[in-house]
């Protein structure tokens, strides 16, 4: 069901792999809810994932960019511009790797070149976009930025390593530059921190199963979906929320206002009470 | 422009006044996205107030209610549920008062008398509508609930009084009872934290220009107007959000994210430049 | 081991029940500290606990007070200034209850007038030792004030129930009384959330050795004990902590940073492995 | 006056400069509370400060450091070790720098080269410091570690520019780390958000003073001194805070708790109310 929430607005989608990706739900709703889109991935994963399908279903264009590089973001914002013969209204950044994950690095064994990338790739290229969108002038004011983020930065999960850095820096950005792009031409960006999702991102994650047993069992409303976070950041990109700025909006299903769960408890004491699991 | 996000909905708005109360601009957007409400206040409110024009404006009925006084909250659940033939799906608390601030009361000299009824109308209040929804089974699967809060519940404004206390309170009931109305029926309770809003309640306290100049200078949006925050509270009440739960969602401008704004340092350099101010 | 880190100092411990309560560890390590103290407790709390004993260990009086009682309270203040022949120097507040808890109301199915006594003798108590505190002028500049409070005044804790309130309401009065006391007379007011404790009245919630468990593990370096809580209080009355005021201050052994820890993790996967357990 | 807090335990003070740093005002008292320590900072701020007779005053030997070269940190473990004939108990972080505040790029137009070594010298060489103590093994159990950070992290200040992000990383690296080191070695990590301090390094940001006027008449106990710092920095290195781990402790009179005071106010309204000064 529609609303033509976004109707005449324009976006870039920057990190929809493929159709299990947050940032693709969100490129789907948002040309559903009548907006004109751009997506722009790495060239890697456009060669590796399904680009081309969801271009096609949003009849739109695909510009590569390495989002860490400010000459390529620079380029999609051009190319964007000359598309829409227009600057944008709305702009997502769903991107987020840590070589320190994928090679299995402990967290106080970690490189600190992959570190550096990490940041890079995952928080900083953040802050290059804005920076970029900023001298090209190429947001309309009263438009809308959003980066996901997770609760990682707020509070630690064994395993997610450095990605929780980065996290902390990505809504760091947000902050500091939600103060400077609203003060001089009324931008508001905010992170949507959301619940662990089955992406191919995600699934990666040694154990990432049994944690979204326990945060599914911990959440009141259970797990938010990929499909769910799409019609929250939908909202956020509509005219029906100009002065909500500089937040990380938690889309959980209640985890991160929780301490204890009757369910997740439940599950815990079974562990407790089953002597042949040990 | 209305996008019929609330179609088929149907809701109680607590706390409309007058056309300044943000619970009036919530009903009049809820109506225009679709929805049937109802409107309920207190008899005295509803004497000295506007609610009928806001009846008529929203062809419905007004039921009055004590909100501290658990008999008039469950008549009002029962008058909408005839009235509607069926469940509700959204409700908006949007009450507060304190007599040791209109009496004047320092925080350090306050009537515990007075306090009891602060805390009782401002926020326990919020306790028994969803006690009383509950044991009625008066809210439909995947409703929506909203308080109206203040950036008091977590930073100490001067002669905000023991207000900051009932809205503390208030923000605990939203998680806890989240917990549970979650759990159980899929229910979300999220509350608003707002600007300084200048409603006839708002008005009554004293140095609130001056504060109100403050918050606009150090948000890098402003202020947000009452307007402003019923198009947030639709996209709470609407399907689009649904995972959302538990939260204090700051609508404000950015102010609660901030620490100094360049316009407020400037304006407050004058004070500390201009010797004739001495 | 002392340090003599109160040497000089005078104070008042609301709460000692018996030897496994906090405060009946802080009044120790105080008076080990060099402080004087005296100490007060409900009439009931007295006659079924070892007050006594603790006040013959301390080298002090007892004086009864219902903590609810703004009468009682003046008195402890006369008693002991007089005892001490003059202001003290800090002072404990570590009092809770809960008759929705005891009776094992549901947090939907609360009775009111039990929630009132919860914040009441909880929570509000604590503003009325404050407030007849800065009336007499019993405290000395720079004084010190502590609360106890626990986690669920920021998460929901399945069971808690309303304390969860009183323990929000008791945080948030900490802050705005500190600001005034603060502002006035240099004295500053801190709550310590400290890991759920075996004492008395933690013992008689049901379930509470498997949260413990589960705290355990979840905290890097285990819950914190009535002992070490005692420790981490003495430190916040010495002169060493005089700029610390209006917050919250974790003694949980990391648990409140966490979001899943290994151990918790490994625990809890033995419940989804085992499937006799079932 | 002393209580021999840290007697026998053993400590490296990364970071001061002169006297008006904050770390030589740690390093001074940690000495006079029974410590040894040794003192380490860049070759360069060794030679333009006055780190010679902070050295004689504690009676210690200095060891020059980049805090960003894996190396050189490893060094100074490895020197402080054969100095003190074995582990270390605490340690200090105080090192922070941005060439983007120095050359006063704005926070739109930022260097990503600055970047990198703003967020490397700040915020990494914090995770280097622990990474390499772990793997030399060279902190005992129970000892404590902080670093200094600033509200930034949470807020926007307006000129505070890349060290918001700066911060915001340390403080995830605190908790991180804190995770890991508090499980394998019950090793604690914290970070003290301080009040704006007119160091060295404070004075040189431009318009410092005025913000320092707003934080004291903003926070009800004034500013915190470096003095007072160094005196709430002693607790936690002592064994009377064993249990506080991954917090981010605010030592700043109250500000962060503070929405709008009263002195600030009445020194705000001046502003408004004097015409000659616009």
């Amino acid at each position: 069901m529609a609303y033509n929430l976004l109707k005449g607005k324009k976006g870039i989608i920057f990190g929809a792999l493929n159709d299990k990706s947050i940032a693709w739900k969100i490129a789907e709703k948002a040309y559903e809810e009548g907006a004109e889109i751009i997506i722009s991935n790495t060239p890697l994963a456009i060669r590796m994932g399904e680009a081309d399908a969801l271009a096609a279903k949003c009849n739109t264009i695909i510009v590569p960019a390495d989002a860490s590089n400010v000459n390529d973001i620079e380029n999609v914002f051009n190319v964007a511009m000359q598309h829409f013969g227009g600057k944008i209204d709305f702009l997502l950044h769903s991107i987020g790797m840590s070589m320190n994950v994928r090679k299995s690095r402990p967290y106080d064994d970690i490189d600190y070149d992959y570190l550096n990338k990490t940041l890079d790739v995952s928080a900083i290229s953040f802050h290059k976009m804005l920076q970029t969108a900023r001298k090209l002038d190429a947001i309309n004011d009263w438009g809308s930025v959003v980066a996901l983020s997770y609760v990682a930065a707020q509070r630690v999960f064994y395993r997610y390593n450095d990605m929780a850095e980065a996290k902390a820096l990505l809504e760091s950005i947000a902050r500091s530059f939600g103060y400077i792009y609203g003060r001089d031409k009324k931008i508001r960006i905010n992170t949507v921190s959301q619940s662990p999702t089955l992406t191919t991102a995600g699934s990666g994650v040694k154990g990432f199963d049994n944690l979204v047993d326990f945060t599914e069992r911990m959440s009141p409303l259970g797990n938010a979906s990929a499909d769910e976070c799409a019609d929250f950041c939908i909202t956020l990109f509509s005219d029906l929320t100009k002065k909500v700025t500089m937040q990380n909006l938690f889309h959980d299903g209640g985890f991160s206002s929780m301490g204890m769960s009757q369910n997740a408890m439940l599950q815990y004491n079974k562990s407790l009470d089953c002597h042949s699991c040990d």
